[in-house]
């Protein structure tokens, strides 16, 4: 359709108040000149969505009006602006849920998921994308072939961090790498260390059952923290990463890292964080983490299309619209990994 | 003189006990076929040295043994090993403390400084420079141009932590660098910061006159941390050293450095510390530390013959080898800056 | 003043054809809601220039119609954009003169001057500065401090090119490099080698006046390589950099790199020359160019307001809008370096 | 066995002059006590064990008295120097054909395969391994799984080439490459490009069998070069690799690269080749060479025991130490790939 035959207004998931979510009618986003409308087909429930969902805030980010919520995502372009070429209607795509200022000092540098003045999906106060369409800019609208289905498509956006943390990690073919954490970020982040050659692939978690999890996703070797100290275990490994948020976990984790080896910090616990400094001095490591990613969706593309991350497994519940609530709480289920929302 | 008429015996400053040092007649140590003897001009007083002279262990490593500190030093070649061409006696030279086992996967990979079978200077059981005489492989023993002095040359040591934390910090023209502490390694980076091109440099101190001195060695402006919330006080830099080992001023420290910037902790504080881990997500801050240094005596060199840096006027003390103890002492004088041992 | 009074004409020095230069009244450019009016102070000429004044073209750049000359520039801004705060009215400024698309994959990533949608000052067919006004982004209308003179501020655009060309070459303190050409771009290069650090710079070039004013501008060395075969003179270099264009310069000079060396060819000479490729294999050395720069301003502000590159000393010639023929033609004389054009 | 019963003499096939070959007994080489002595299982044909034997030269490196050739091997150990444990007596190992001085200014640097010192099996005067022993020392003998056969395990030695190649290349999930050559090593690099994650692998080759075959070893795309032209065939490619050693290849492959892409040439051909230069300035391509390999075989192990690499398959030859000319003749049936002695 052209866009003057977009529909003024859509269904859309919204979020009223701590736990309270209803489906209303909403305004159609306006698509500008370098932007795409999409029709929303899958929308991935991301710890961030049930995180505003039950506390209304995350860190300095406070809920303070209506909010749609969701931004991991994949749908079909229905309209597109002035500058977009009328081809692309039609196109099944992956969304890249951000838009940065493209001007600042961290755009310019090429690091533009550090904009300052990003608006991010599905963080206050801009919309995300548990409704019928959004929109995004053409760039960040990726064509996806079709071997992808919806969901994975959408899951393109949790990938996306982890091959970001792959890259800060520096892993490469015969990397060794330690993952804390087996939950949807461990879980991809294990698949993603394997896509780029890591050799050995060692996951920790408390649960056996996620432990067990893992294995099946590329684990290499999976190891209880409760019952081994990692810190001591003599694992040497050239990367870890956090996706636990644990505070242990990440004391202990740094610690198993070898002489120049690298630490990421991907999971989101408290604030503060007790290192072990005498550690990372005397073996040079480098400590970083993660915010979001830049030039990843083909990446993403690719590592699905040709099979080597698998990202349909990891979709435990489905849920349309109406039941957005649900999904936002399937976390509660300990088996769940991945809610996935259909808003048509 | 040839290997053979090196004398059997030397004079050195022993640490024979906790706060105990005596001047002995030790062996003359042995010149291995790829080694030169040096005849030890000066050596500068490290605060490592202190540490093993008030409190007889650093952490892991314990003097259990008699034990020659000292590992800032210059000196003069006085006799080769067979594999060191005769040329090289006579040789004025500063001297890089380390002898590493070349083989291992560290040494291999050029980070021969994290080499787990290190021999260095001063740290037991390895004997340091408070002698006559020390041997180092030829290649550790690095040349010196006539402009640069002896006290100038055994201070290469810690101009080379310097030079290696700034191209840990990556510091290049324009730079903007915080640096926390104006000791000696404060003062040395703020010379070295301004050599590799910063062109913003900012040093705190809680002290004033620590604040005046490194206005005059290369600060652009000095902080009160205690009158000023580093975090928050908009400096925005590309790049936070630490040279204090104070927790305090490496969470702030932390706080001020920019997205995709550069934290490099130096100074020894606590083996634990608290850091800001949201901060470092959400900003992609990288951090890390070092360990001594590879490959920068030639950089030192250049940096002082050229001017650039000033070690001499660091210097603030002069002792003899029988007064060694009082050099290990200085410390307890806040307007001390550096003391330096002559052996001869 | 602000944008409704800028007047509808300035003055320019129009090039109309081949060696063919006028002063005519043209329209004053309009200035956009991110753009700034900058009232022109001081132009650089720089080679290219006077290559389209001579040839009317720059391989596939054909100067089809009236074209304004002019890239490297000084002014104040006279009047701002409707999203420029008017608080920029009245600075000083140096210009950036690109103009680049802000979305495409290469300004995404970073290197903006990679941007195949650029918009880069006299090229045609956009216009330069030989004009009374000009226009520029915001952002890259640079602030400069009072102490950088209107030339040196115009000049920092060639400042920007040997900038880039250090990073490429990975000079830093106690690197050693070695320059072939003493014209504008290897005289800059030479001074801004120095304040990288650069131990050891040797500059070649065939007359001798030339090799004479290099040693004046941070040479550490001068060869005539008409005289010395470069490649055999064992300069075991870290980085050479080609400022010259000529294919002996470069094949030898390649030929002096040091293992995993870099070699970077600024020059422009011939589209296709002939490397030793042999060289450059077994010994892991690195051949790159560059194309303008990013993110070069603040520093070469700061280099040159430190009194690190003195860029004031390369002025030769002053030429007002009505001799600006003349200035395009300076270079016949040898003694030339930079001639400048002032619109004013 | 321990090393006093290490027989006096061995079998060998001993380069005695152009295309002359003959088995001979020849002592068996002395274990330093760093090292391991090998008994050779397989041991792989390069191309330069083919250009000694047909021409007794490869540039300044000139056969003048008898030597063996072969420096892609694998074996048993079965003696060990004193500082070897003698646990690894019996191990199958894979070797690292090299030995280093582990002192110098490259070995230091960690860049051990650019040491000017370097002793590498089969290059004069230099010993290779077309023989019943070789030594090594201990940290270039790999351990190696069972899964991986003999012949494989001689082939680590290429596909390290390979592994430097995609390392130099940049090669990381969802890059896009192209190869010229289809011979030994370009189908090599093809499947290593897969296993780094290439999204896009095209191979060129002007004989249609290689092409095919190509296609079989990971290649995404083949391409006739005499049909296409590669340079404006718009493939945009992040890496190009040069495998063929021809100048066309280069030329053109370096001008399919996109902007900030890299080119590595591993090709052996011409000592001179033609680049387009004003390419490599306009777009900043990287140009590079390699030579050797430093830390490979952990990778290349990983990448073979993982089934990501199959190195079998290009085995086309099999041949005992008395056919050893066969097998360095084994090249001139285009459909030959890999020859392969086996010594025992």
């Amino acid at each position: 359709m052209s866009v003057d035959q977009v529909p003024d207004q859509m269904r859309a998931s919204v979020l009223t108040g701590v736990k309270e979510l209803a489906v209303e009618l909403v305004p159609t986003p306006p698509v500008a000149d370098d932007e795409v409308l999409v029709e929303v087909a899958a929308v991935g429930v991301c710890g961030s969505d049930t995180h505003y969902f039950r506390h209304g805030r995350i860190g300095d980010f406070v809920v303070t009006g209506p909010l749609i919520l969701g931004h991991e995502l994949s749908g079909r372009i229905v309209a597109v602006g002035a500058d977009v070429p009328d081809a692309r209607i039609g196109e099944r795509v992956a969304v890249e849920p951000q838009k940065n200022c493209r001007r600042c000092r961290e755009c310019r540098a090429g690091h533009y998921n550090l904009c300052p003045n990003m608006e991010f999906f599905a963080t206050p106060p801009i919309d995300g994308a548990f409704a019928q369409y959004c929109v995004i800019r053409t760039e960040f609208a990726h064509a996806l072939p079709d071997s992808i289905s919806d969901e994975a498509a959408a899951l393109l956006e949790p990938l996306s961090v982890a091959i970001t943390t792959m890259r800060k990690a520096g892993v490469t073919p015969g990397s060794s790498i330690l993952i804390a954490g087996a939950g949807p970020i461990g879980i991809i982040c294990a698949q993603t260390a394997r896509a780029f050659g890591a050799a050995e692939i060692i996951v920790t978690d408390l649960v056996p059952e996620r432990r067990e999890r893992a294995l099946s996703f590329g684990a290499t070797k999976v190891i209880d923290p409760a019952a081994v100290d990692i810190a001591a275990a003599g694992l040497d490994v050239h990367a870890f990463v956090d996706a636990s948020g644990s505070a242990r976990a990440v004391f202990d984790g740094i610690r198993a890292v070898r002489p120049a080896g690298t630490a990421v910090l991907v999971g989101l616990g408290n604030p503060e964080m007790t290192l072990p400094i005498e550690h990372i001095q005397n073996l040079e490591i480098t400590v970083t983490g993660i915010f979001r990613y830049t030039d990843t969706w083909p990446a993403a593309i690719h590592l699905v299309a040709s099979g080597q991350v698998d990202l349909d497994a990891l979709v435990t519940g489905r849920f349309d619209l109406e039941h957005a609530a649900e999904a936002l709480e399937a976390d509660l289920d300990p088996a769940s990994l991945k809610a996935v929302v259909y808003p048509r």
